[in-house]
Order: C-alpha cells, then structure tokens, then sequence
C-alpha cells in the first residue's frame, strides 16, 4: 500500500515531521501536491489543487481541518502528531509496547508545541498576517522565545535521552522512532533559524546534538537529505531566518 | 484501579478536560492537588507539593514535561490530549474502532490548538508574563482571535457535526466520547470570556450549542458541574474574562 502525504508544496513545515518518518523508513509514499505535471504537459491530478479538493471535498465524512494529512486507503488522518502514531509501528518507527508508544506520542505532541511557538516568534498576532505586520510583536516574543522556552525545551530533550534506561542513542527504548526524526528537525530548524542563539543553548544538550548528527548519517534519510525531495529552509516556513530576531 | 489526576489545584485549565470525562463516566479517581489536609489537620500527601514531588523526581525514567499528567499504576501519562486517549476506552468514551478512535483524538488535538489560542489571548508575548506586562499584545492577538479565528474553529467543529453519517447527537459516532466533553467545555469557556463575542459567534453553530446543552444534561456530568469540585472559571484560567478583550 502506497501511503499519501498531502502537504503545502513549497516548505518543509510540518509535513516535514511525517516526510522524514517515512524517508526514514523507505515506505512507498506519493508527496500529492508536489506532483506538478506529467512529461507531456499534462496535470497529473497533483499540486495544491489535489490538496483543497480532499480537504474541501463536502461528501467526506471526516475532514482535515488543515494540511498535513494522510490518506492510507480509505483512511484520512489528519494532524502531525496523530500521523506518526498511526504510521510509526506501520513502518518499523514506533515502540512495541502499549506504554512506549503513548510516551513517543507524549513527546510528539511536545513537539508540536515546539514547533507552534517556533512558528510564532514570527507570527506571533496572527498567521493571517505577514511577519512585516507584526514586527515589534515578533521581536519581543522571538526574546522570551529565545531565553526561556527553548532552553526549557532542548533540557527537557536531552533529559529525556539521559534517563532513558537503554541509553541515549533514541529518544525512546533501543530503536530509532519517528520521536529521532523530529529531534533531528528541531536542531536543523533551530541552526537555520536562530544560528547565534542556537550556537549557545546547544551547548547544554550535547546527547540532543549527538542524536541529530546520528539520525543525519542513517542511510536512508542520508540520501534523503541529499536529494532534491528535501525542500530547503526558507522564509514560508516554519523556522525562518530573520537575523533581525536571532540574538 | 483508582486513577490519580495531577494538576493545579486553582483553576480548570487544561486538567478540566481530564476532568469532565472522568466525571462524566463516573470513574474512580483521586485528584491529587487537591487533596489538602485530612481532618486532623496533618497533611495528606495532596497539594502543589504532590505535583511537583511526582513531576521532579529524579528517579522517574519518563517525567511529563508539564501538568497535567495521570497517573494509573506505575504508568504516568502526560499531555491533555494523550490522557484522553488513553482513557477514553478504559472509562467507556471512547469508539470502539480504531478509525473512529484516529478521528476522536485528531478532534482533541483541534481542541489542543483551540485551547492554546484561546490562553494566548491573555498571554500573547509568553506565559512566564503577567498579562499586565502585555496587554497592549493581548489586544492585538485577541481581535484576530475573535475576528478570524474563532468563527473557523466553530465552523469546523459545527461541520463536524452535520457530517456524522449516524447524526449530529456527537462529534463522533453515534454515542458520546470525550470529544464531546471537551466541545461543552470549550463553549463555557468562552462564554465566560468573551460573553459578547461568543454570542454573536456561536449563532454560527447551533448544533454545537445543542451538544453542549446536552452534555450539560447528562447525569453525572450535571451533578458534577453543580458540585463544589467544579472549580469556577476566574483569572487564572485559560479562560479569563477580560471585558477589554472582549468585543
């Protein structure tokens, strides 16, 4: 079963927590709206508009209320976090126990507050509005942002590693779970975003680091990274670069 | 098994939603803060003091990164959201099938995102501030909130009901889940904040109006919210009534 990702085209963003998942893994999957046109000129039933018509379709029963989503057959799961839960032990991501996997899903969903605050320091009033509309806000919630919620996040993480009983190579147990793979992208979008601060407020989460730089060099997502699959940071996204905010 | 909910002792917050499906269903539960002083004036063992204790001990291999968390047996479960899910099918409100399970808890992660705007609202700039420190952000924040944001989240969860092939009694299926609590909660809620708002915002969504009426009904729910365990909303809250906020 080849599994459907339906996400903005141009960024990473939060589709990019289930793409890694599922590079990671080598699952067959189709990026719906990054399939622009077919050889011959002709659409290929790809792009955005894929996207609007099954989220905006009115004879489903149960739809997204924003991307990303998954179709798996008949199935739409919508929301990262329920994403990975439900595609994790599909693809070999996820612990086996009942209790490992409501903990990887506990720190999943830590993750997305992380990313929502992330998405804040620039858009801090509204998503609505443009980072240009909300500068003064952005500045003053980027500081706090920046002094007291990451270091509080990225210790959190690397407490985590440190007491987890089988070691601090995965964030859960003794395999890799899509939990690594977001590790990996909160360093790579917290060095892309924030370099100066970043530079700083890793010094305290080394084993955090270590996990990023040994999720990087696992094979597939190796490859991944490498190719032209992998969208480049840039300042539609989530963690954007406004060297203006990094202090 | 007697479950033991951990959150602040003063206000509903996010611990109400743990709250009303434990109530709801009638579940044996101790809610640890909130156990003081026994009759001969000896502590319990209940208090902020509990929380904390369980929340820092160094000894506990997966610690929640933030109230509130369960407790059942020697697992410890953090995140509204999560806890939901793993109640839900324990205390009998939850579905039954998987798909529908996906869907309750991608609702309740709708309703994560719904709960932190609605607590920015007051905290815009960072929630280690006091809103005095940040009023004229909060202002901002909240007219876009009010204007843009709340009219789609209600859209959304109204749609949800019209779309229920089994009707629109609740969210999911055709018997009550703790989706359902948390749609009562959220129109309370903003009732109390945003009274003149929220009326002319929930004219958009009268089977959502209908459902919170009827989990309001419902037996052990309504003994509850007559009850002193029901701690009345107030200014500590997520939701806080701030008539300067509210238009």
């Amino acid at each position: 079963m080849t599994f459907e990702l339906y996400y903005w085209p141009g960024i990473q963003g939060r589709g990019e927590f289930v793409r890694l998942a599922l590079e990671d893994a080598g699952a067959a999957y189709v990026d719906v709206a990054r399939q622009s046109e077919s050889k011959d000129g002709e659409a290929d039933g790809g792009g955005v508009p894929a996207l609007m018509k099954l989220m905006q379709d009115p004879k489903l029963e149960r739809p997204p209320y924003a991307p990303p989503f998954l179709k798996d057959g008949a199935l739409v799961i919508s929301q990262t976090a329920n994403i990975l839960q439900y595609l994790g032990p599909k693809i070999g991501l996820a612990p086996e126990d009942e209790a490992g996997r409501l903990w990887a899903h506990q720190l999943q969903l830590l993750v997305t507050d992380f990313i929502k605050e992330a998405h804040d320091t620039h858009h801090p009033v509204g998503s609505s509005l443009y980072y240009e509309e909300q500068k003064p806000e952005a500045l003053r919630f980027t500081r706090n942002f920046l002094a007291a919620r990451v270091p509080k996040y990225l210790g959190y993480f690397e407490r985590v590693l440190e007491r987890n009983s089988k070691g601090p190579q995965y964030m859960v147990g003794s395999a890799a779970t899509y939990v690594d793979m977001s590790m990996f992208q909160i360093v790579a979008g917290m060095r892309y975003a924030f370099p100066k601060a970043m530079a700083k407020a890793e010094a305290a989460a080394p084993k955090l680091l270590a996990l990023h730089d040994r999720v990087a060099r696992r094979p597939r997502l190796a490859a991944y990274l490498a190719s032209s699959r992998r969208i480049a940071f840039n300042e539609k996204g989530i963690f954007r670069k406004y060297p203006e905010l990094d202090a």
